[in-house]
């Protein structure tokens, strides 16, 4: 997966995803860059759920019914995954570059720093890649 | 196909995109989340179409064009979609789950309820899987 | 590549992921379609980034970030891809037919206009198929 994506609901697929995909024994590979990856910036934690701007007359509903659910963050969700199976999250380093940022920007989640070649290289033995 | 997104023109894509696909005597899966899956509901039904917010610049006059040349709705291009060949469309039971949904909110377009395990299951021999 | 989207952000993958397969000698079809089309218009050319909606509060430190570092846009990162490797771009016609333009409105990166039907058959053997 390239997550691009950095608001509360394009992030909660990653997790489901990820998941759903170690529950079957497949082998994921994320690959953070732009707003996905800022999302898993130590200064991100903690910040208030943030919904796509085009879908803003649902998302008071859905924030809330996730609250009341109690519906785990992206970061939960990925570091279960996490022990269940075969997951490698990697950061952008184009992204990084272009910021000034280093590994140490960001949460414990992300095992690695990777370039657009890298992730090339992985992506193309994969059975799906996606773009969210 | 991952369908995420609810606006009028991402959703344009996914029933041309099944057409053609179809129109190949390619089968086609389609698993409506989120946004996307709420799009399908009986109570979104007749709504006005509603362009993504970054492109509010060109959207009054695609709206325009659509209704003058009298551009056939996603849930058209599916239905004839589906009379040409093997389209099947599937809810996903964690967002139906998360809001109290059952399979009757939705049309009949919607053929069955999914969980992230069974997609896994038909998208992993996909020839591709798109994340709209 | 389906290249749906027409911001400035989401067009950057384009030309990195295109750059970064042909590096690794891989083939790139891109097809343009709705707003991702209209930002190769040559009446869009010039015009100021335009960053997601969604990331307003980020999306000026980026765009003052890309102006310093002289990040090149996406039409000279495609112009290098192409002369780096194999890189066909295609506009969609069915946008082209809605919208009333001919190949001659969109700038010289776009090879070749193409429908649904064609670009299924080149993806169906791709090694992954992204949705941008």
């Amino acid at each position: 997966m390239v997550v691009f994506s950095g608001t509360t609901d394009r992030l909660m697929p990653v997790g489901v995803l990820a998941s759903g995909a170690v529950a079957m024994g497949m082998d994921v590979d994320i690959f953070l860059t732009f707003w996905g990856l800022q999302a898993f910036s130590k200064r991100a934690q903690g910040a208030p759920p943030k919904f796509s701007a085009d879908y803003s007359d649902m998302a008071p509903m859905f924030g809330q019914v996730m609250k009341e659910k109690n519906v785990p963050s992206v970061f939960e969700t990925l570091k279960q995954a996490k022990d269940l199976g075969n997951v490698k999250i990697f950061a952008c380093t184009m992204t990084m570059d272009l910021l000034g940022q280093t590994k140490e920007d960001f949460i414990d989640l992300v095992d690695a720093t990777a370039g657009v070649g890298e992730f090339m290289d992985r992506a193309k033995d994969a059975s799906s890649t996606l773009f969210i």
